[in-house]
Formats: structure tokens, C-alpha cells, sequence
């Protein structure tokens, strides 16, 4: 099949000098897919910039009310295209049909993308501060200039560089999109683009609103998240890509956001497994086997203390990782770098309970896997201890003490989530807040007796966290609206002339119930009302 | 005079490992200052590190009533020591004691520790988002680890590392802090850090809240702002030493805000020039010399357009300048580095109007230097006719049209402040939005025939900006609350269960008063009324 069209500037083109081109594999057969895919070139990344610049002055001119259209009606026709994208996703990541894409990534994606028009058309988002005895007034802005987005392997659809999270709240505060699709499923964001662009084409925004590429040269890849003409970058993948590209937009000055990995840390308390041992480990399977294990959230990291209850509960984990049978990992390089994980923390001192072996399956696989090693050794070398194994892989870390555990907790790099499972009688409360005090400064979500895969997409969420989780502790990359303010600049008016101030900072609220701090207060009100 | 000591670990210590010593001079006379200061150690350097970590997990354990009081106590303090802090001041940098010192700087610096009192005892910064159904909820939190201030030459009282808007904003915030004085003050910094401390230690408060060093070499001072145990810096000053530092920081993704420089363009339309020619020359002479033009927001860069008029605003405006005698600069740098600025300029292009050389003064001292350059050699070379003079130093560049006044503003790198003066008739409304449109995206604050400097402390307030201005285009250093989200962390409760929430997350409105986004409305009620 011929080479797949990139759009840019609102035209699907043949890629003319691309240096090269990709297929990509299908992870359950582990056969050639038929389209290729090109590596796109500077001068094709530099005219996507250009076109981005442009389209991101004119989409500051839009109402927006317009952008909420555009993005409720690319809600309505991703789930018009729904059989098209479930068959693209499955064929390319091997993510079962149901329930996982059919029925909860893609209701999740169009749910986002509503989520974002609402929060666009209300306008609450920009935290209007107005200061009425000084006439200074403040609100977030869009960037104006094209926001990059570099979507995961991991989430086809929630997460697509050109549908999910970070494209919605791209889009909702103002700016275009650059999609560089994540090149493990290329059709399906090709799929989501077509649909962008037909639903910006109706509404009438600029063209260049949404682009797409597929791949760059490493090289290119840092040009475009340093590049003058860019606003921000949006980047969820793994850290050593994500630390490279940071690099290169942080000498350049240019914002960006990254979701890098996370071990998850979930400590159980000795209260907690005296009450409900094998609930806790059919919940940890549960959450760990999510996806074949491959989510930001996996709880691939558990501390206990050891007691009587200790290898009751390690060899019930290692039962049920036994006997349920491997997922189908996202690629060929899945197994290889758990290979290389697990390597990692065996030679730091983890020792395996069941698993560690690739599996013999059709498609890409791994053995479920449980490590186990001791606080002590932990506390050795907790840099090697805390690798990442992106599948079905965690590490019981087992303490001698409350204070061990506490030990571990402030040894551990910044992580997305924590968890902290206690007894339901009160008893671990004293110890709760032992661990809290020291796990609280680590995490971005701090979770209480569940499992931290499963990321609500609501306003109080926070899927970020301290480096090197990500690349800032004050972002989140879920949640709207406050997702949105990664995309946005502090633009304050001084003295600035009523009728000359945007309609969010003139007296009479634009919406009616926009929320405004005037003066102090939060209101819904006019000025002087 | 013997060497100072340091302020570590709540004590004042001599310097014994000091890698060096030096001396300030009176910029007024040219004189040495009795007083030596340390250069400290990295040894020195972490063992603060090391205090200021464990007073932030200490100081997270105290009401947010209890850090409010010692900020007002500081500011009691500071008021009490004003005869003494002033004099401090005036010899170390050679600023007026009237009005500069005693009647503007001082009482301001004041008032922010108690607006910032304010704020933390209010508690609605922390922008609590409740979420009843899902039982997730979020709020920013204090870092749990030492904020570094350094702060810059400029202003010794309201940006001081010990006592200004940074300080105020990590300490509210919940953060101890690590003042690294500016080494053209540090007499006026340590008398700052002795009232701090004083207050620490009268209110209860962790000794080691408020630590002050001096002076390091490069290298621990990238360690120190790069360092695991650092929650964050606050830098204002140079853009070199920014760079540099910022680069250390980003490195170990460590968050450090930056202030660095700004040319602060200022836009005066045709019709303005015809309405008010002489009274904008006099502003931008008032704004450009106010503490001899060592202001962030000095207004170093005027557009106009060529018309009957232009020639008339120039002579105007150096006939001002010439008239007027020159400030004192604060070191021996001074006009050094504006020597070094005006080559630079002059070299691509620029010509001096009037000035342009070293002035003849007891101090270190700068003639007051109008240039000018034309639009089309601007746009031939718009990096170095940015280059900033730090001091009363303006360039005017005289655009063709309208259009080449836009092309000039797009030429821009990102800047603190931009200005617009237009016709109060109206007549350059059109003309205003054509610059605006540039203008609005390379600037944190924008005004409206006002001029730059004078930066008031309201919570509407940016004095912020795209890089390289600063570091992050969504942060301001002025303006309580929102400067204090600058040393916090984004936190998430997940299943929390609810005694364990932070009270700010509790059915309970823990002021009667606080902000809360309950399910997506602002309220200052308990939940569920």
C-alpha cells in the first residue's frame, strides 16, 4: 500500500522528501501492516510551524464558542468512525475491542473532547482577576502559536496526539495543534486527523488548526519543541526521549510538558493485610494486568512490612500473576525492555517469586512477573530498585518496620501516584501518617485504599507530579479545565481602555456565569454588581 | 571589620571553611565598605540544604495562622529597624533615602510580608477543587523543601533574598527559605535575615525558615539550585547568570523562576505624538531614569513613526535627558555593562542622540543616552538592537508605517512589559489593535498610555512575561496570591478518607471564609451548603 499522506496546512500531502519511511507491526501476530508511514523532514516540520503561526493569530480572533463547535463536533464524528477506530487501534496495539477501546477509551476520548468545549465556552478556565480601584486586570491567554503534541503508545485513543487529552486542552485554550503521532498506531491517529480536519473545515476554523506528522529524526524532533514559532509542547512517552526533548525546549525557553514514568509506589500497612489480604491482592493483579500492564498508573512498586501476614500475601500475589495469562504488549520493544528492566533489578538485589521470562505467545508477551527484595537492600541502591517495568511487573518491597517503610518512601524519585491501603477499623492510622508525611511530597495523586490505574477525568484530578514523573509539579495532563493553563500565558492589561480589553476583563460578564475574581471575591457578576 | 557570619541551620556562624572573601563598595564615593563576606562552601552550602529540608517538614506541621503572624511580625520588625535598614541601603547601592527608601521601598516591602500574611492565613490561593462525587480532590501545597532566593541589585528592600516579594511568597506559601544575598547589599540583606530570624524564633517557627548566605562560586551555585534536597528558586537579576543557572536547574528538573532582562517596549501612535508630544516625553524620562534607569521595567525601547512629529519627540525627548543630571548606578559594573550595551547597539546600527558616554561624578555614573535606529535596520538585525542597557538608556526606532511598527513588535523576544500610547480621541483605534495583536503574545503585561515602571502588588498583577524575559510565560513574581504558586505543588487526594484530608479539603471550610471549587462552583461554604 503507497505511503500515507502528512496534513499541513490544511492539505493532505504525499510526503515528498521525507528521509525515509516506517511500517508498523501488528503486536498479536507480530506481521508487517501494510501502509508506510514517512519520516517527515525539517523543511516539512518547518512549513507545519509556519502554518501553525498563522493559523494560531487567526484562532485567537475566533469566539469561543466556535472552538467548542469544532470540538463537540469532532467528538460527534469519532463516535460516528467508532467501528473504523476500534478495528485500527486493535489491529495496531492489540488492546482488546471490549471493553477496553469500544466501550471505555473512546467514549472517554469524545467525553474529554465535550468536556473541553464546555470548559472553552464557559471560560472560567482563564481565572480572570480583575482589580477595579487599580485598572489592572489579568487572565490566561492562548499561546498563539502552535502547540506540539506527542501522544504515548499506550492509550490509542484517551491520549492520541490528535484527539486526547493534551490536543483537547491545546485546542480549548486557543491554540492549533502539531499532532506527532505516536508511530505504534499510525492509522488510527491518521483516522482521528481526518476527522479534526473535516470537523475544522465545518466550523470554519483555520485550516491549519490540526496537523499531523508521524515521525522525525531525533534531531528534527528537538527543533520542533525549540522552535521560535512554537508555543508548548505536550509529551507523554518514556524518559529517556521525554529528558532528551526536554532538554532541548528548556535551553530554547520553550515550555514543556512532560507525562515520563512512574513506578507507582502502593504501600499496604499491617493493619490493611490483616483485614483483607487476598482482596488486596486480586485488587493489585487487577490494576497491574490493566492494559497488559502498560499504564503511566501501574502499580509496579509495593511496600510491606513483614509479619506473619507478609508472605501469606506475597505468595497469593504470586498465585494469581501465575495463573492468569499474559496480555499482548504494545510492540516488539515491550518484552525487550521489561527484559532490560528486570535485569536491571535483579542485579540490584530483586529476586523473582513467579515470572521473569518472556512468554511463549503468538503475539508480543511477557510473563506476569512478582520481584521481591528486601527494605534493606532497597535502601542500597533505590535508583536501580525503582526501574520501570512497562508490562505486568511488580516489585514487593518488604521493610522491617513502620519506619523502614518510611525510609523507602523517602527514598523514592517523584511518581504520578501513591497509595496507601490501611485497615478500615482506624487501626494504621497512627502509621498512615508516618508514611503520608513523607509519600505526600513524592506523588502528584495521593490515593487511599485503592488502586491508582483509572484516572477520572475530573477538575480536581491531578495526573502530574514531581520530577522526574513529569517535568513540573504544578501541571496536570487530566482534568479540565486546569489542564488547559499548560497551553496558556499570564496576560495582564494595565490601564488598558475598556472597550480595548478582551470580554473576559471588561465590566459585563460575557457569559452570564463566567467565574471572575473581582476584588477579591469570586463571582458570576458584572463589575459593580 | 571582621568577616560576617552566615545564618545556617538557625544559627549565625563565623565562616570557617569560606572559600574567599570580599568587600562591597559605596557606589556614591568609590569606596571600599569596612565589612568582609564569605564565600561559602559547598559543605556550608548543604548543610543548609540539609536544615532547610527538615524546617520544611516541620514547617508543613504549622498552621498556616502561625507562618501569617511571623510574616507580620517581620514586617513590625523591618518598620522598627527602617532608620537603620535605610542607611544600610543608601550606602551599599547609593538610592535616595527620600522618597525611594524610606517612604517607597520600605513601607512596600512591609506591606507585602502582610498581604502575603494575608494570604496564607486566608487559605484560598491554594485553589482547593473539591469533587464530591468522585471523592477526589486538590489543592496547591507547600514543596516541603527550601525555596532559594536570590535576589537582584535593584531594588535592596522589595526584591531582597531575606525580605522581598520572592521571600514573602515561599514563606506564605508553607516553604522555608535560602536567602543567597545580592552581593552589591548584603549589610542591608543581613539586617533583613537578623528581624527574620528574630521573628522565626518569637513566633516558634523551625530556625532554620530563614537561612542567608552571601556569596558562592558558580558551580555550588548550580548545585545548590540543582540540588535533590531544593524545592525551588526564585532568581532576579542578569540574564547570564539566569541562563546559566536555569540550565543547572532544568537539568535535575529542579522548578527555578527567573527574572531576567527586558527592553520593555513602548509603542507611541500618531496620534498620541500629535495630542501630547511633550507630555509623553516627560513620562518616558520619569519612567527612564527612575533609579537611574535600574528598573526590570525601564522603559529602554520607544517605536514611533516617522511623520512631522518624530523629529520634534526626539529632540524633545533628548533635550530632557541631556538636561537632567545622571543617577548613581549601583556598582562599578554599571556603566561598564552600559559601555558594553551602547557598542553593541551602535554597532548595528544605532546612533546616539544625545549622551552615549561615562558621566563625571563622584559615583558611578552614566550619562542619560537617547539613541535611534530606523525600523528597516532594526528588522535587519533585531537581536542586538535589544541588547539592554541597564540604566537611563532608551532607543528610539522610527518605523515607515503602522505595518512596519507591527513587523518591529513580531521582531521582538519576549518582554516584562510593552506599552501603547494612543490619541485619547480615539483616532488610533485601529492603529492600537494592528500592535496590540504583536504586541499582546511578547509581553506579560500590557499597557495603555502608561508607562511601565511601578509595579503594583495586586493580585491581578504580571510582572512576568515569555521568555527570555523569564523562564515560564504562566508565573509572575509580583502579586499575592499567585505569586506564591510559583513554590508549590500541584496535590491530589484520591479516596482520601476524610479526617486525613488537609483541612482545605474537609466538608468543613476551615476559615468560614476560604475560596473552594466545590463540583465546579466557587464557594465559601461548608460542602453540601
Amino acid at each position: 500500500m503507497s505511503l500515507q499522506p502528512v496534513l499541513i496546512a490544511g492539505k493532505w500531502l504525499e510526503a515528498k522528501n521525507t528521509t525515509g519511511t516506517f511500517n508498523m507491526t501488528n503486536p498479536a501476530t507480530k506481521s508487517k501492516l501494510p501502509e508506510s508511514y514517512p519520516v517527515s523532514t525539517k523543511e516539512e516540520v518547518h512549513e507545519a510551524l509556519e502554518a501553525g503561526k498563522k493559523a494560531a493569530d487567526e484562532l485567537r480572533t475566533f469566539s469561543p464558542e466556535k472552538i467548542a463547535e469544532f470540538l463537540e463536533l469532532f467528538a460527534k464524528k469519532i463516535e460516528e468512525h467508532t467501528e473504523e477506530l476500534v478495528n485500527a487501534a486493535n489491529l495496531e496495539t492489540a488492546l482488546p475491542k471490549e471493553p477496553r477501546l469500544r466501550s471505555g477509551e473512546l467514549p472517554r476520548t469524545a467525553n474529554q473532547l465535550r468536556l473541553a468545549a464546555e470548559a472553552a465556552r464557559d471560560r472560567s478556565w482563564c481565572m480572570a482577576v480583575l482589580d477595579t480601584k487599580t485598572n489592572i486586570h489579568s487572565k490566561f491567554g492562548a499561546l498563539g502559536a502552535p502547540v506540539v503534541v506527542m501522544g504515548p503508545n499506550n492509550f490509542p485513543f484517551a491520549f492520541n496526539s490528535a484527539a486526547g487529552g493534551d490536543f483537547a486542552a491545546a485546542i480549548a485554550a486557543g491554540n492549533p495543534v502539531i499532532a506527532k503521532a505516536n508511530t505504534s498506531h499510525c492509522r488510527t491517529t491518521k483516522i482521528f486527523a481526518e476527522a479534526a480536519f473535516n470537523a475544522v473545515n465545518e466550523t470554519g476554523l483555520p485550516p491549519a488548526t490540526v496537523q499531523l506528522i508521524y515521525r522525525t529524526s531525533p534531531d528534527v524532533g528537538f527543533m520542533l519543541v525549540s522552535h521560535p514559532l512554537v508555543g508548548a509542547t505536550g509529551f507523554t512517552g518514556g524518559r529517556q526521549s521525554g529528558l532528551k526533548l526536554k532538554k532541548a525546549a528548556d535551553k530554547a525557553g520553550k515550555p514543556i510538558y512532560l507525562e515520563m514514568s512512574s513506578v507507582n509506589p502502593v504501600f499496604i500497612l499491617p493493619g490493611a493485610l490483616t483485614e483483607r489480604l487476598q482482596d488486596i491482592a486480586t485488587e493489585l493483579y487487577g490494576s497491574c494486568s490493566l492494559g497488559a500492564g502498560q499504564f503511566c498508573t501501574n502499580p509496579g512498586f509495593v511496600v510491606i512490612q513483614r509479619d506473619e501476614k507478609s508472605e501469606a500475601f506475597i505468595n497469593s500475589l504470586g498465585k494469581i500473576f501465575r495463573e492468569n495469562k499474559p496480555g499482548i504488549l504494545l510492540s516488539s520493544s515491550g518484552p525487550q525492555n521489561i527484559v532490560d528492566a528486570i535485569k536491571v533489578l535483579k542485579k540490584a538485589g530483586a529476586e523473582i517469586v513467579v515470572g521473569g521470562k518472556e512468554a511463549n505467545e503468538a503475539g508480543y508477551a511477557f510473563s506476569n512477573t512478582v520481584l521481591r527484595v528486601s527494605a534493606e537492600n532497597f535502601l542500597k541502591n533505590p535508583r536501580d530498585l525503582q526501574t520501570e517495568a512497562f508490562g505486568t511487573v511488580s516489585l514487593i518491597v518488604v521493610a522491617e518496620s513502620i519506619e523502614q517503610m518510611a525510609e523507602v518512601a523517602n527514598n523514592l524519585e517523584g511518581n504520578l501516584t501513591g497509595s496507601l491501603y490501611t485497615s478500615t477499623k482506624g487501626d494504621d492510622d497512627s502509621d498512615y501518617s508516618k508514611i503520608e508525611n513523607v509519600l505526600r511530597l513524592k506523588v502528584g495523586r495521593l490515593l487511599n485504599d485503592k488502586m491508582p490505574t483509572g484516572v477520572a477525568v475530573v477538575p480536581s484530578m491531578n495526573h502530574g507530579g514531581p520530577f522526574p514523573a513529569t517535568g513540573h509539579p504544578g501541571f496536570t495532563a487530566v482534568g479540565i479545565p486546569r489542564s488547559m493553563l499548560r497551553f496558556a500565558a499570564l496576560h495582564c492589561y494595565d490601564n488598558v481602555r475598556p472597550h480595548r480589553l478582551p470580554e473576559e476583563l471588561q465590566d459585563k460578564n460575557p457569559t452570564g456565569k463566567m467565574w471572575r475574581m473581582i476584588d477579591g471575591q469570586w463571582s458570576q457578576g458584572n463589575v459593580g454588581i
